[in-house]
């Protein structure tokens, strides 16, 4: 739930429009010139004299594939790049719009008007105008000054409504929340409970106040978590540490493509998805010829419910991408801090709610990370008369996007390993959401609180995150199968061994989607996307499989609405065969939606995903039952997965890889 | 299955018995001095003239808890440190003797005969005598030449042979395999199969010769992994990169014990658990005073069933700490490689076959860890008229060693927080154990091979790790509870919500071991070590919890042999009442054992376990399918888990943490 956005900070800095030394890659995002030209062409489609316009999404329209992958293997100096696209999503006179606008030759090529359930992404500056709103409510004010509290010390949030089963609610709707600063920064720790602000976005005005009762507002003391506001005793202070390249980094940025090791990959940014890894390609040294891994992979959606039933909190049940925009609340990363000394930063750019581009600093740093890990190793003591020892050090190459939706800060990694791996990590930080609470000590509390309590009057409600990656794999070419290689316990019959069981590897090929379907922790299986044209010289199809990290599942019941709309966290991995338009796990309208456009609906259709184009859906999950350490600022809790080479290559692909050059410091 | 054991070529080093300057540890590992005096003591004792001795096993006879704690409390300048002993396991005529012997008199406190099933850890000589004999057996010879291989390029090792139902087997057996080296140091990839060499320890004989059939031995070619043997083309070679601290390291190592930041502990080493980490407790700059979580940790028991039926297959079932050593298994890390360029290396001593001791050089490396990683951050717009950032990067205290039981290499961390957390990881790298085959590509196999072909007559064996951690915590004194925090989904009456469900925590504490037993995967829950006499100002009680890395658990059957002798892995998760006799999982005589002395039997008393001094047990699993990158050499694979403060702190104890001292590099 952002509040002031960072991004009105970033207006004030001047846009410049510098021309790109390189050309485009079709993939590339738009840049400040072609949303200009976006926002330019449908304020005369639409003009303002007549049209209520605001722009709630505008991106790159994706090139279609097969047009990106014949570009791709023809001369790219040459031929032109596919038509430049952008796809926009609009409010116009209260209505949905998705549209298409040709940058090649500015014009509308699409214009449809959405009737379907659910809204699309909240613009910052609603959200603002929303908040605002609050603060000239004079029920607000009233019950503010009945709390005793200062006006000018009060900070409002939007807060997405979700659904409920309600039959018709044709409006875009958000609570606003309100908490509380008065000698903190640490807001989301001093909320002011049992007020409910409803706003009618389109409308931008209060449909609905509630002030159901007054909660005690949790004190400043010891909630700020700034540097200049803490008192001794400090613990103790470590020398410092830094990593040092000597001869500078070893990965090379071409526009939006990057060179790393044997890694080439696009990246992109998008407003909903954040960092978009395009075309993830692998040198094969042996083959001396470039492999494609993963066409394109980014996080589709964040499902965040949270567990408490109170009249304020029940509804939470955010869904940070399509609501919010999971790119949108990227923040500013901060060299030597959020990224190594190292580190290489990129911007990025973003439409605002009149489609003028806004330019975001440093939403992406790009180092290679050493961390004393090891890439293989082995010591031989067997050999006559030699110790044989060799160890190559690992240093691996991350992408890092932080997303501040609000409290939770999100920390995003795209690493590439030197074996061929990709491993995704998001690691969680920030500030809980907590409820406002009478109770000063839990020997007092005899109800349910659907919380911890973390302070004095401070309950950290249970909640979970699901982000949901989109990974479009293309294993050495995109007709893939997704193979479940299950490992089964087997007895061995009597008296025909010694031993009376083993596990044997029973490969499924999955048909269908439900075949696909993974709920872990159940089975023990390998689970792969193979090419089945193509094997290892040996004759094991060429391959790559998920290794997951943590086993969480959601513990909603199905018929919840919340988890209606978010059916896509049912299982943690599935398959779908590749559709342009099924990017959006939560469906392409989130806000308030019904669940009749999401991952789990597309499935149900049940259609072929073996040897074609297919789409892997894998969901990271979080249960998260605060603690006191999480108060008032979160120590960072990561999970992922990998994505490892398994028969793609012909034999472990590092073990030509030098040892690192010894870098003796002049220090 | 350790060849040519590396520290044969310590023995070469001349051992310097340095005065210590620091007063003894009670808990340190046994000087060169006190390893020398228990051989003579022994060797006294039992003369050689009448008694054939042999050291298996000489460690530190660890003092009773409750004496080190009153010691402890008290003042270690002037209390002098409760006796020192050893503890001795030793062969001696043909039967197994447990003797401790009091360091301090000089004498010999208890001399126990072993009656019971299992032997102990095999030591390096009789390996190697093991393997000289099958080279000089004529039969031996003859199958050699008969596969036309050259004698001179044959080495072999010792492999231990399980418990297979067998009624009567008093003797200490080993099968003797080999392989071939004859231009690779890769051995390992050259197994010499069907041939099995059955050789007595004690006896040091062959008792049983077999050559069952000829199989193609695997060509040399593409096997070698060291780097002066690789061919061009090789992959890009990455910049050199280090880690950089101007200032020195933040840690000081005072002896045995390690302090940096808020932790200290004590480290030490043992042949058979390698890394000991004691008294492991942390600095509350809030209280003011060094709080206790870890007494004791250290990893129990690794156990590595394979699931090949075939004749010199089905009986490698091993167990790498019990038989072979995890600690004697210990390799000398390279500086540089092993290690950051930051760490400091530790020797430690263990003792031959005759008692004497044998220096170990740089087993353990102590670094601090600088990955890029974040420890907490939070960007906040919301404040009118500034943005607040707060990021602290994370720095983390790493002690490693790296176990090579013989093909494998066990990279084992135990890493320290300043969050409070504790992190084992264990990662696997090295070298497949393969059978040889006449498989040259994968149509021709139409049978169970039970592994995957990796090269021509190459296939790699389906296998399992489980290393089992004995974690003694102490959270904040030594009566502690396991608490099961149960996640349930839980349904909402009708109507009274308009939400249907949630998820509720209901947190049950394990009365008894029965009660503790925990299966990963079949439901979620928060794990949680108690102090139920101690709570935090607000009344949680302080508490660490364990966090699962992967979920992996045994595929044998209950009642196969080598399950009930590994039934420590039936569970993820045990909890026994502190016992000192209770440290090896997979029990004191860990080979040929037959499950009646491991944890599995121990928990069947089901104790009571609740506001006790508990001791955990965890294990982390590997199912091990191998893949072509796996040879010649493996990528490694990690996996582990962390302890994690859970009320132990009032608050985020990283709140005061400053930023890193930034370090602006002046290459």
């Amino acid at each position: 739930m952002p509040l002031f956005p960072l991004y009105l900070l970033f207006l004030l800095a001047a846009v410049s429009i510098l021309p790109h030394s390189h050309q485009y890659h079709p993939l590339d995002p738009l840049t400040p010139a072609e949303l200009t030209l976006v926002s330019t062409i449908l304020t005369t489609y639409y003009p303002g004299t007549t049209h209520n316009l605001t722009f709630q999404y505008i991106g790159l329209e994706e090139p279609n594939k097969d047009a990106l992958l014949s570009w791709l293997q023809k001369n790219q100096i040459k031929t032109p790049i596919p038509p430049r696209q952008a796809s926009v999503i609009a409010r116009i006179n209260h209505k949905t719009h998705q549209i298409i606008v040709d940058l090649s030759h500015n014009k509308v090529v699409y214009d449809q008007v959405y009737h379907g359930y659910g809204y699309p992404l909240l613009t910052f500056e609603e959200q603002i105008a929303a908040n605002a709103l609050a603060r000239t409510h004079p029920p607000f004010l009233a019950a503010i000054r009945r709390r005793r509290l200062k006006i000018e010390e009060v900070v409002c949030g939007s807060f997405t409504v979700g659904w409920y089963g309600e039959k018709r609610r044709n409006r875009r709707l958000v609570r606003v929340m309100c908490y509380y600063l008065d000698g903190t920064v640490n807001l989301y720790m001093r909320p002011i409970e049992a007020i409910t602000v409803t706003v009618d976005l389109d409308e931008m005005k209060i449909i609905e106040f509630r002030d159901r009762l007054t909660v005690a507002v949790p004190k400043a003391d010891g909630t700020d978590y700034r540097e200049s506001q803490q008192q001794p005793p400090f613990g103790p202070q470590l020398m410092g540490i830094t990593v040092v390249q000597p001869d500078g980094p070893s990965f090379t940025i071409d526009g939006h493509i990057v060179r790393w090791g044997n890694w080439d990959f696009h990246l992109s940014f998008d407003a909903r998805a954040g960092p978009i890894i395009s075309l993830a390609s692998i040198y094969d040294t042996e083959k001396h010829k470039t492999r494609r891994v993963l066409y394109r992979g980014f996080v589709s959606e964040l499902f965040v419910p949270y567990m408490d039933l109170t009249e304020e909190w029940y509804y939470r049940t955010f869904f940070d991408a399509g609501e919010y925009g999971y790119g949108l609340c990227a923040v500013s990363l901060q060299p030597y801090r959020d990224c190594p000394a190292n580190a290489v930063f990129m911007d990025a750019y973003i439409a605002g709610q009149n489609g003028m581009p806004v330019r975001m600093y440093n939403v992406f740093c790009i180092f290679e990370r050493y961390s004393g890990d090891i890439l293989w190793r082995h010591t031989e003591t067997s050999v006559p008369s030699e110790v044989v020892t060799e160890v190559r050090p690992e240093v691996t190459l991350v992408v890092r996007m932080v997303s501040t939706v609000g409290n939770y800060d999100y920390i995003n990694d795209w690493e590439f390993k030197q074996s061929g791996s990709m491993k995704m990590t998001v690691g969680l930080t920030g500030l809980l959401e907590v409820r406002g609470s009478n109770y000063t000590h839990k020997d007092q509390i005899k109800e349910e609180v659907y919380g911890t309590l973390l302070a004095e009057n401070t309950l950290g409600a249970h909640h979970d995150h699901f982000l949901t990656y989109h990974l479009d794999l293309d294993v050495d070419g995109e007709a893939n199968s997704f193979v479940k290689s299950k490992l089964q316990m087997t007895r061995v019959p009597d008296q025909s061994s010694p031993r009376k069981s083993y596990w044997e590897v029973v490969s499924e090929t999955a048909k269908t989607e439900s075949d696909a379907k993974v709920k872990l922790g159940l089975e023990s299986a390998d689970l792969l996307v193979v090419n089945p044209s193509k094997k290892t010289r040996i004759g094991n199809f060429v391959g790559y499989r998920l290794i997951p990290g943590s086993v969480v599942g959601p513990l909603l019941s199905d018929d919840d609405y919340a988890q209606i709309r978010g059916a896509f966290t049912m299982y943690n991995l599935w398959v779908t065969p590749y559709n342009k338009s099924e990017k959006w796990a939560g469906g392409l309208y989130a806000d308030q939606s019904r669940g009749d456009d999401n991952l789990a609906a597309w499935t149900s259709r049940n259609r072929e995903i073996e040897n074609k184009d297919i789409v892997l859906w894998y969901t990271v999950g979080f249960h998260h039952v605060p603690y006191q350490e999480d108060f008032p600022v979160m120590p960072t809790l990561s999970s992922g997965f990998e994505l490892r080479p398994s028969n793609f290559f012909e034999n472990n692909p590092m073990l030509k890889v030098k040892p690192l050059k010894v870098v003796r410091s002049s220090n």
